[in-house]
């Protein structure tokens, strides 16, 4: 029964750190089609989702009967509620990767306005909180999860300075307005992702030191 | 034991009740105050936000004593995961209504342009789904959440006609950009408290019925 329970766990953490590199992918290609504008590239990501979403019913599962069979109790029982939060969270992660990629696919059809900086370094910072979350999960790290807590902070101020230099260029070329409301949805989408890399970071917080940091910040959009 | 166990079951659903209650208020506070240019009740809507953050600790914590403590197996044991879930996107539904509130704040400061008809019925729609999610899940009535289902494609149609009108209306009048990008960060925020309350729709009908719906749509933004 003992070593069923690290197997079964063991298989969870597994699932997740998969659900997580896929989201990580997702993020990294929807971004690429974005800058390169590549729509076959958009549409891949864009139909690769429902691997993730499969992964979130697994995983689901897999909590449920270790909750019903292995009915585990202190930190293991911390542990298995914690993974069913990120596993939404990352699901969720996984559905900003395709509007983002749909947004690279309608802007890949309009002109080629230019795309701030901004952008690709919000990605980065984005991939970099999702990847030390997940990996401060794994390893039971608040550590690694208190350093993602400012990369949001970081994020924020990237995604404020987007939205106010695409309403400059709308105004000073109105033709250029869908395209730039495609990235601001873009910036937007990785806003919500470097969010819901921060709940992930205050549900581990929250498992491993049996402390609600939550609500030390809101979700905006 | 038997007995404590139905009274903390009670006690969790007063609590979601009470957040759903709180989080549909919001939403409704937030029009409002957008509708007739209220600042001082967009400010209380968004000072009121933490009660729902509290409950939404409260709830957590309760789960996992429930869980630790009564040990539920079977049809108890999903209500409980499904109580977790529901939790974290009811808290999601209050943050939504706080953006809602912000962008309403910020509207009244700026020029009186026309807010579509569109976005008031778009409120009531994700007002009654939340209701109905609700009252299913505290019922265990699948049936009431499938009704839900149907409302979230009528919110997507309705968000979908704000932006092009909203996006027509700037391209005639550059200079409404401002208070127009407010009206469509407003409609999409209540498109998605609609995905909200349909992600809990699925999550009620797979506790009655044990059995997957989701993913039969996908988290748009």
């Amino acid at each position: 029964m003992e070593r069923h329970f690290v197997q079964e766990l063991d298989a969870l953490k597994k699932r997740l750190i998969k659900m997580g590199s896929f989201a990580e992918q997702g993020i990294a290609d929807a971004i690429t089609s974005l800058l390169e504008r590549r729509v076959d590239l958009a549409e891949h990501t864009i139909a690769r989702d429902p691997q993730i979403n499969d992964l979130e019913v697994e995983i689901d599962d897999a909590v449920v009967d270790l909750l019903a069979l292995q009915q585990p109790v202190a930190a293991d029982l911390r542990f298995i509620v914690a993974a069913l939060k990120i596993n939404t969270a990352v699901e969720r992660i996984g559905d900003h990767a395709v509007n983002i990629a749909e947004s690279a696919r309608q802007y890949a059809l309009g002109p080629d306005i230019r795309i701030h900086p901004e952008i690709p370094r919000m990605a980065e910072i984005a991939k970099g909180m999702l990847r030390n979350v997940i990996d401060g999960f794994i390893h039971s790290d608040p550590g690694l999860c208190r350093k993602v807590l400012t990369g949001d902070d970081e994020i924020d101020d990237l995604n404020r300075k987007v939205f106010r230099d695409l309403a400059s260029m709308i105004r000073a070329d109105p033709a250029s307005l869908e395209q730039a409301l495609e990235l601001m949805r873009v910036s937007r989408n990785l806003e919500r992702v470097a969010d819901l890399a921060t709940n992930i970071a205050e549900d581990v917080i929250f498992m491993a030191e049996a402390h609600v940091v939550k609500h030390h910040r809101e979700e905006k959009g």
